[in-house]
């Protein structure tokens, strides 16, 4: 359910270049709490529940860990990166937080925190300035070491297989559901030794024209097309591709847009080299898109970063200048959209290094006939 | 994986009354994302990632759901509840939900919204008092109607058959790990008609003196107890039990500790009737344990509120002085933990009626042999 735990010199470094950051963006304290951020850091992940659980990073000295007292004897000990500090049923854990973040006059607050937490901290933090933590953690996170890597082609090559699967008609499809097709995907990607499946989107005919489509009761039926995105996470890193298959012989309206889709798919691999701001990724596949006169139907960014969750930075977004860098781990996945008749998308992980974009994800990038 | 859509009537009278709280606790907004109330107030789900949803309710006037625009098309359309607001890929969506929300003095914000989103409308909002949304849905979510307890005692009646396999030794113990008999928890549960596993605390022998202790590799021998708290989500509302059996004959230590751990959660059963402070019904079991001398090793309170979360209002916990009302539905659940040896829980959902306390879990109460 969560990242294998690393040893500890990892995290002391880890914790170490946070306060390194801090020290850089001028941010006093960071509050860590559930959210990926916090195992990345400490190799404890938090249940998300409303018994706070925080790390407290100062930007000098020893962190905290705040933790619900009956969940203490869950954490595993890392000497030197947190003290332990449990609290009990009848305390005031915020009040605890606030104290400990003491003096702070501009505090990193981690994403995925509740917000019950912060709105109750505030009265307690006057005068204090918030940003968000992807601020002194983002830069550390999106930049993948070997062994993430390695974990994040290991679960690439797992939804492969199972792409692969779908391309050569092994997973049936007409005349089941959707949400049938789903289930069988989610299956597969347990069998395949995901620890957990993060989503399945089975989308068929006028359903791949909505690009988060939950499936449902829908038959997917002869001659259309059907969209599997799908994903889970495998020892703590994430899997998300996407595939798209069609019923019968292709609809010549379908065949000449996917050849476009393809084209700039390609066109955004090869575009995401190491130096080259996300936006010119984004760039790389709309234009392909628009210029051949789609580009309405391409209703959604690029892509996304992926790590230990299935979307963070890096976003492959317009408006997001950040040069790629070696390590830097996203999404290629353009998309086409006709309301009411069809969608495709063509979506695969990149990985840049200093020999270029290198793909997780090498299943048939065709439009096959199923 | 969500609450069933209900009729449109239904989700127009709780906005209705959540204004009507608003202009009761002087909120002027209420700003809801991920997490349960959204789909309590609209009958839409939000994905939990980096693209904001948040519904905005003015104290008067209608509210706006802001939804990402690839994700428009999954929101059914409850006229007269919301108006749809879609913001594209390159739209800054805290922006437009400050602007929404522009002009209000005092912001309820949900629980479990990502914090992100607060810190980056915080400098937005400048001189707002912010509070959390419990103060104007809570009350209103923390009543269940009569769908909502029926549909929480079909879901207790579900675990409840697990329970009952589990004491009659259909689920094999002894030889398989922890975490074996946690995932054939988790199957049953979904086979009786959960949607979602929730959580299925398998632990043995030393291992049960940790309460939320994660099943792992640690394998079941005889001559031990063996803690099962298990629940999951049916039709939307959340079951949770737990039982504790015994491979072999059961020690004289447990079995002394365990009558009074059935001693204490029958008087907090007692306890809970209309009228009475929650922490009355907490004092209740744990007064029992303590006069019995094992106060020091009941570590936590004694119950949590149930229905579309699994923790939710109301908390039986020493502090809340709110008294049951008919419809509260919580856990009564005290437990004995001694470190080293074994812990022991005994958990019941129960719900405040006229006629008093009704248990939604009736398997049996003692500590069985298997």
């Amino acid at each position: 359910m969560s990242a294998p735990t690393l040893d500890t010199s990892v995290y002391l470094e880890r914790v170490r270049r946070v306060q390194a950051a801090m020290d850089e963006h001028d941010v006093d304290a960071a509050l860590i709490s559930v959210g990926h951020d916090l195992p990345y850091l400490t190799g404890y992940t938090a249940m998300p529940l409303e018994r706070l659980t925080m790390l407290v990073v100062p930007r000098d000295g020893d962190a905290s860990l705040l933790i619900p007292g009956l969940e203490a004897a869950r954490v595993a000990e890392q000497p030197g990166v947190f003290d332990l500090v449990p609290w009990g049923e009848t305390d005031d854990p915020t009040d605890i937080a606030a104290r400990l973040a003491g003096g702070a006059r501009r505090i990193a607050i981690g994403d995925q925190m509740w917000a019950r937490f912060l709105v109750e901290m505030l009265p307690r933090l006057p005068g204090v300035e918030f940003t968000r933590a992807v601020e002194v953690v983002g830069a550390l996170r999106r930049t993948k070491d070997q062994a993430e890597i390695e974990a994040l082609a290991e679960a690439g090559a797992a939804v492969d297989l199972i792409a692969g699967e779908l391309q050569r008609g092994e997973i049936p499809l007409v005349g089941r559901t959707e949400a049938e097709v789903s289930d069988h995907l989610g299956r597969r990607i347990i069998e395949e030794g995901h620890e957990k499946v993060n989503f399945a989107i089975v989308a068929a005919g006028e359903n791949a024209s909505s690009p988060h489509h939950h499936a449902g009761d829908r038959v997917i039926r002869d001659n259309e097309i059907v969209l599997c995105d799908f994903g889970g996470t495998m020892n703590g890193y994430c899997s998300d591709t996407t595939r798209c298959v069609f019923t019968g012989e292709i609809a010549a309206d379908v065949a000449e847009a996917y050849a476009v889709l393809h084209e700039a798919q390609a066109a955004g691999v090869a575009a995401a080299t190491v130096g080259t701001p996300c936006e010119d990724v984004d760039r790389a596949t709309r234009r392909v898109i628009a210029d051949a006169g789609y580009g309405e139907f391409f209703i959604h960014r690029t892509g996304h970063g992926i790590g230990l969750e299935e979307h963070e930075d890096p976003y492959i977004v317009e408006g997001n200048d950040l040069p790629l860098d070696v390590g830097h781990a996203f999404s290629i996945e353009p998309g086409i959209y006709v309301p009411g008749k069809w969608g495709m998308r063509l979506e695969d992980i990149a990985v840049a290094t200093v020999d270029g974009p290198v793909l997780l994800n090498n299943s048939d990038h065709d439009l096959i006939s199923v």
